[in-house]
């Protein structure tokens, strides 16, 4: 898009600032921007705020790396959730998906991404180190790998399990299997093989939610 | 989408600001609002600058009602642009693409707007007013009336060709027609009966861009 055709220099930069987020292109900025261009100046005043207020107070937790308003966040300052037991995640939007099941009262580790070489990130970019320090201090009884079901995945997934070897705690994966809603026909033969290898007793499958 | 699962205040906020806006979900908003937590201070800081700035500094132009850095909008105050032509748009998105296709050298009058009793538009949120008053300057031999090809549009075009009845200054509107590149059968026959009771002149089509 030529950007002569752009009749104000604000305008521009502003449409320039929106189109650096991910998915956004230039059109949808330039509608963003007019959008708040009609609302009330308050608006655009708010969302700046936020911006502003987010980057300068934001922690995240010293503990699980998770993003927090304090140094500790509310999930590892919750003396109700089990700190024996460790949930190791991508990103906060994991946490986010796991909190929302209400079937976990342990705390996290939150890895900051998963082992990509085609991306650039190296162990060195996660925080296997911490979680390795946590691992080993005789509190944690269990570690759950809670990464996704891919290549990457399953790589990061043996990296901290070679790396807590060394430690006397148990470490579990989550289950790969037929998803629930899932038509049987369309299920793709690598999960319908582990979830025939990893059958459950019937009676303990109807006892769960 | 349950607001307990955020782990934190100010991410829930930015979140909120963001799913304000039009065709942002929440899902998308958290997904720019991570992203702009991973990128440098300095980029969350320079898009919010960016928003403030554009509304505490930007204009309306004075003649025009165009978006502009100045009281007068670069169009207007440019001295080779034809002050006797106006082309009469909805708004900045039209002026953006009637200036890409560089075959216009009027100036501007934008309404802000087209009649439209379901959107609660009419008369009194549209700038025909300041129109009627600078076709009545006696500067002015035309007013192109480029609003969109819908009932809306045509509406809004007679109400300005009523309003502009007891000026002298010719009134014409963009020709109606096939599209280039679009193929005759899948055009519709109002259309194509347009462009046949409106058929140019060979040797004229072949002369222009």
């Amino acid at each position: 898009m030529d950007s002569s055709k752009y009749t104000s220099r604000l305008l521009e930069k502003a449409v320039n600032e929106f189109s650096r987020l991910p998915g956004i292109g230039r059109k949808t900025a330039l509608r963003l921007v007019l959008h708040l261009l009609r609302q009330d100046v308050s608006e655009s005043e708010s969302l700046a705020d936020s911006l502003l207020q987010l980057r300068k107070e934001i922690h995240h937790c010293k503990i699980c790396h998770n993003i927090s308003d304090q140094e500790i966040c509310q999930v590892c300052s919750n003396p109700d959730r089990d700190r024996s037991l460790i949930c190791v995640v991508e990103n906060i939007r994991d946490v986010m998906a796991i909190e929302s099941t209400q079937q976990y009262r342990g705390v996290y580790h939150v890895l900051g991404g998963i082992l990509s070489p085609m991306d650039g990130i190296g162990p060195a970019n996660l925080t296997v180190g911490s979680l390795a320090e946590r691992a080993m201090t005789g509190e944690v009884k269990e570690v759950i790998l809670a990464l996704s079901a891919t290549m990457e995945g399953d790589a990061t997934n043996f990296f901290i399990y070679r790396k807590l070897a060394d430690s006397s705690v148990k470490i579990t994966t989550l289950a790969r299997g037929v998803a629930v809603g899932d038509e049987l026909e369309f299920t793709d033969e690598i999960t319908l093989g582990r979830s025939l290898l990893n059958r459950t007793l019937f009676e303990e499958s109807i006892r769960k939610p």
